[in-house]
């Protein structure tokens, strides 16, 4: 076999040769070293995984329409399911129809599509900073110039969105609830402000909210594609069965204008031809008659104590120069720590001591990254774990 | 909803603004079309899946490992699968190891990403004339520019890979078995020819075999990959569990050198994080202990059966001005007619009487497209209006 790799002097891309080890990657292999409290993570509850309903929705379609579930199925999804989804989204002053609802393999693979319809190389492409790794990484491939959105506590700041700014720019990206990294959420008179300046520059927005649903305090905001729609934006939003449901289903939605749906279609058909037409077909058995609506408040309680339990350490073990936020739902709470501490530093030391975390850096694109934050998750990791690895972190940025 | 599609005046990359209406969608469309005698699609026979053993397969998954089976999963696949893969092509004197494998989900996402790998606009792309409609469009999206490779009954002739052809191609793509269009086989004498030559001008080979398994006639040939590496070749193998078991399942596997492999997990990431698990998993429990060998033989049979159908009714029907393949496995005939038809005018004459084709000119990249070509498919269709259907067909060619 010597020989293959000896022999082999083939030519990547461009975007190939530029791809270094992934952040995420990297990050998910120190969470599953074992005694390792990780704070790290970005999975789901699996307490909050419906197995058995799940199981037996798999087990009733593959009964009743095994043919159909097994064969290749239409490249925009299986149609009662664009359909739910139409009709979950008609909310809030809005009718979606089926037709302006896609299917897609999660929403990292809209992220994908999106790249592909939008991203030539060197295009400007709007980002708040810091905002979702794995977008970045997405987008990424594809070879935009970012443009970093400053954002604050009620995250991104329209009035940022300046003539120069918002000039060729091809997308505006945005997590408007319980942001991934941050954890913040997009509030209701910047929702509007927005809508309108993307409106009146003609810059379509890409509303991601994969944590609307697990939302545990304060009260519920418009989505940026109601808002948009009335306010004549553009706004293509992503949706996925991962957080409400299960991630390892890989399920997930895009909801825009029909003219873009269209172009995503012919995207997705080069891209993987479809989704699975079991999994469509099982996860639609399973949420047709409401479920999710039994499903989720349980789910939100796990999240609210999990949250609860991070924020009470927090309290008690960090030193009142490090800031947090307190977020309303979702799974991530972000920390600012004094100047002087590097996160990444950092990082090292509190692995040697069994608690890992993610630093803030790799999560601004288009500016510069502040080295003093870091991301904590609080969602898999029992309660007396939480404690225990917070006292760590809490004592390592005292002594810094 | 008006303003809508009245503001929009978004950007469209130039990738998605040269993708014109696909050429496969469209047939698919006429083949669901209730009264159509359809040898267009490119569907598997459903008798073929195994319904029952796939559904006791998810339910056990889910009910022993559902916790894993629904969360996030690694990127490069389900471990066992990944080892299931490499002791499967693990034959004709190679040894595959697992970290040369990677999971995706279903081969045209493979394509995607080796787009993704290797193309950078204008990078130039070996392709067989004529080939897989569906690789052409996935590597579209990238925009290579194509170097056609003659083909003749042999399949491609390697005496075509002249210096200039090959100077600065990124990979020469190949269905050495059973080719989508032609239903033809690449020779012994031509792939160890094939290999020499790309080993010795260091262009990489793609191997794409979603039909290898569905031999049903004649001598089974060693891989490209196994000569490949005999050969000092770098080979990148696609194989799919759609033909085998079942496509809406969509899920394959690229086997490739391991630093090849790495780099495709890092796009595999951005592209979508990874294959469902719950898939993944079922998919191993299925075939874990030998099933696909007392599987394959009665989807063989029953391919054999349906193409000998067709090439039966074809003798009787078509007009001996007519030429066509007679495939030793796999789903397509292919047909050449005489010089003065067009197969896209036949078509339309066709559909009006009930019986669609797919015209071969879209199955052509970098070289002038063959009008009089037509691929059927002779898969899912019963004999009696597989005969009924041919001879529609002949009678059309004969007073062309």
């Amino acid at each position: 076999m010597d020989s293959l790799e000896a022999s082999s002097s083939y030519t990547f891309s461009q975007r190939a040769q530029q791809l270094t080890s992934s952040a995420i990657r990297e990050i998910l292999k120190v969470t599953v070293l074992p005694n390792i409290i990780s704070f790290a993570g970005g999975l789901p509850a699996p307490q909050g995984f419906p197995i058995n309903v799940m199981r037996e929705a798999f087990n009733k379609v593959l009964q009743e329409q095994g043919e159909v579930a097994l064969q290749y199925g239409p490249t925009e999804g299986h149609q009662p399911l664009r359909e739910w989804v139409a009709q979950h989204l008609s909310i809030d002053g809005t009718t979606v129809s089926a037709d302006e609802v896609l299917i897609v393999s999660g929403s990292q693979q809209a992220l994908d599509m999106l790249g592909k319809l939008f991203v030539d190389p060197g295009s400007k492409v709007l980002i708040e900073a810091p905002s979702y790794l794995g977008a970045i990484q997405s987008f990424s491939l594809f070879q935009p110039l970012y443009e970093g959105v400053p954002s604050d506590q009620d995250g991104l700041d329209p009035e940022a969105l300046t003539d120069e700014r918002v000039k060729d720019g091809r997308f505006i990206y945005v997590l408007p609830n319980f942001q991934n990294p941050t954890g913040l959420t997009l509030g209701l008179e910047r929702r509007k402000a927005l809508v309108r300046r993307c409106a009146e520059v003609n810059l379509p927005i890409i509303e991601d909210d994969p944590y609307g649903e697990l939302r545990y305090a304060g009260e519920t905001y418009p989505s940026l594609l109601s808002l948009g729609r009335q306010a004549g934006a553009t706004v293509i939003r992503l949706g996925t069965f991962s957080k409400v449901l299960a991630p390892g289903l890989r399920l997930g939605y895009i909801v825009a204008p029909a003219p873009i749906i269209s172009k995503l279609a012919q995207i997705k058909q080069a891209t993987d031809l479809h989704t699975a037409s079991l999994t469509q077909m099982a996860v639609y058995e399973t949420i047709k008659n409401g479920f999710l609506e039994q499903h989720l408040p349980s789910v939100r309680e796990l999240y609210k104590q999990q949250c609860g339990y991070m924020l009470d350490a927090m309290d008690q073990h960090f030193p009142n120069t490090a800031t947090w936020t307190k977020p309303d739902g979702g799974m991530f709470i972000w920390v600012t720590l004094p100047q002087h501490i590097n996160a990444s530093k950092l990082l090292q030391k509190s692995v040697e001591q069994g608690v890992a975390f993610v630093p803030g850096e790799p999560f601004y694109a288009g500016t510069e990254g502040q080295h003093n934050t870091l991301r904590l998750s609080f969602v898999t990791v029992p309660e007396d774990k939480i404690r225990q690895g917070i006292k760590v972190l809490g004592n390592l940025i005292k002594n810094y």
